[in-house]
């Protein structure tokens, strides 16, 4: 039988370390203006990345960072043993016309703005069982294309509140292995000039270790320009179900960064926490108020989308953890059950969030 | 590290053994009066299963549909550790309100019509990985609420070609765990009147064996009223891929089962494996074929949508593992990945599939 590997009530842990082996962020205009622009692998002036229209720019865009991930891996596609995907859009459109690029077993996966946590588990699950040595998991956003399925298209220069965010214009990936992998990916990089290898930085590897799954929350919350007080319970809820899983509190990580609650979310989020005992306002982090500057750019509460915590993970987050500044982070990405149907049923909008550890580990052990 | 537990270039396979634990089919009217009748669960007359519009009455029947597999596992829902559920609605609309009821940690898919077979998958690799002791697929489709999303609301009348399937109102939920959860399953179900356990049956179990997952694949074809063709390449490349991973032939099955090709589908499915030097006609079977009687109920090519495979397999094939009739089965989901943006658009419409080995088992050992 199976070693056991679950702990608690929602939380799973991987007994050998899951190793970052690869990864890439590709972003529009907007993003690549912002404070972030120095930790993005592309950045496309036009937000169009070659593309037809909206929904062609995003595949596109997904396409390009698992691509870009899988290189900078030092692996072909077909060595990727499988693909998580998602976005925001209707039937996973631009995931689902991305991957028919790429040869490589295909599992879509949907959670909103928290699909990057959602198949990072599930692609270190794959791994972590045993079931591939490398898996990738990639997830796409795109402020038009969002838009347009959402709310109205860009044509109608609609105004937005002072509580909605912005959608990210960016696609995220990570190819993620076992051992084994990561030393035919180290041996397949090592000495090559055209390949910026990903897997050991500065001697050091980021692993995968652990992380929590999230269960659907209802608030109540109707207005879908406030997306992050949707959100926040789900944020809180598995944090604190994580801290109570694995018996760690919030100083136990150098960083708590949650998906794309900007502004309104991240107060509600800390708030929560706060009245269950946790404090997390020294360690918290939003990955919708990094991405932009909320001052220069009018974001108004910050980003959001499945690209959002996407991005910010493969570029800025890991290098952080690379570099050495932080030791361990809890990156739990959160998203809105809305779709345009019940939204505009009057339905409530439910928020899920899931949570992931990802630590420094010196290479070479 | 873990053992290794894949095979081939898209395969996996389970060292112990993954058991169904529990099953359900939910249905509605026109699948109640088809010839699989005797094999539902539940039946609403009305189709709304107590709801004020067809996506809660999707959801509705969603939840109703896994409540009753866990029951029949002799579980209780915070006893499931992970809920795979996915449907053919924009942003999973049925899956995340159905699964918004239940508290169990939630993880949305989306393969269309295939998402039975990607949600059974993923619920066995977790239990596989010893991520769960027990985790629960469920997927559900509407016959109104699709029609909403992907063609013209029912008050139009609008006409349907000879080529086009129907879409199921149903929704089918697999309890699935390791030898523990089955102990568990067994001794909670025990003795009680209450139960009709699912476990075991004519002192036999059924266990998950393994299985292939299928890549993206498009013909071109860009007809959505004949969506059989577009997935018919897939279901062939999934059942080629997973012959060769396994180094099995057609006649290593008792049945290969495909999703819902539909009449149209299933023609052309034979013919490329059969250009490929598989001869599958003997063992072949279609879910969109066998749930309605198509010269009394109409439906053109057959029945489809995420409902059909899943109630289909829950009820009737599952029916026929425990019967002895059938010792394996290979359960083959088909997905055509269109939206109705991408259908408008006039994109091509690429499908997808995966493939299960389920099989027999003596019991006791």
């Amino acid at each position: 039988m199976s070693e056991q590997r679950y702990v608690g009530a929602q939380s799973i842990c991987f007994a050998e370390d899951i190793y970052v082996l690869g990864r890439a962020a590709v972003v529009g205009k907007k993003e690549g203006n912002g404070p972030l622009r120095s930790f993005f692998d592309e950045i496309d002036e036009t937000d169009l990345f070659g593309g037809e229209n909206w929904n062609d720019a995003e595949s596109r865009m997904m396409q390009k960072a698992a691509s870009i991930a899988i290189r900078k891996a030092g692996f072909t596609p077909k060595q990727i043993r499988m693909l998580f995907a998602g976005d925001l859009l209707g039937q996973l459109l631009a995931s689902s016309f991305g991957a028919g690029e790429m040869p490589i077993p295909f599992l879509g996966v949907y959670g909103a703005c928290s699909t990057m946590g959602e198949s990072l588990l599930l692609a270190s699950m794959a791994v972590g069982g045993g079931f591939a040595d490398c898996a990738e998991a990639v997830t796409s956003s795109h402020f038009a294309s969002a838009e347009k399925e959402f709310r109205f298209p860009l044509g109608y220069g609609n105004q937005r509140p002072l509580a909605a965010t912005w959608t990210v214009t960016g696609s995220g990936a990570l190819v993620v292995g076992d051992k084994t992998a990561l030393e035919r990916s180290m041996a397949q990089t090592e000495g090559s000039e055209k390949v910026d290898a990903d897997a050991r930085k500065n001697g050091v590897e980021v692993v995968i270790s652990g992380g929590t799954i999230g269960r659907v929350t209802d608030y109540g919350v109707k207005d879908k320009a406030n997306m992050g007080a949707c959100m926040a319970p789900a944020a809180a809820a598995v944090v604190e179900a994580h801290l109570r899983d694995f018996h760690r509190t919030p100083e136990d990580y150098d960083k708590i960064i949650t998906g794309d609650l900007g502004k309104v979310g991240a107060e509600i989020f800390a708030d929560i926490l706060g009245q269950k005992g946790y404090q997390v306002n020294a360690v918290q982090e939003d990955c919708g108020l990094l991405i932009y500057d909320n001052e220069l750019q009018d974001t108004h509460s910050g980003g959001s989308g499945c690209g959002c915590s996407a991005v910010t993970l493969a570029g800025y987050l890991l290098d952080k953890l690379y570099e050495g500044e932080w030791q361990r982070i809890l990156f739990v990405p959160t998203g809105a059950l809305l779709s345009p149907v019940s939204a505009n049923e009057g339905s409530t909008i439910p928020g899920i969030a899931h949570a992931v550890v990802l630590e420094r580990k010196k290479g070479g052990r």
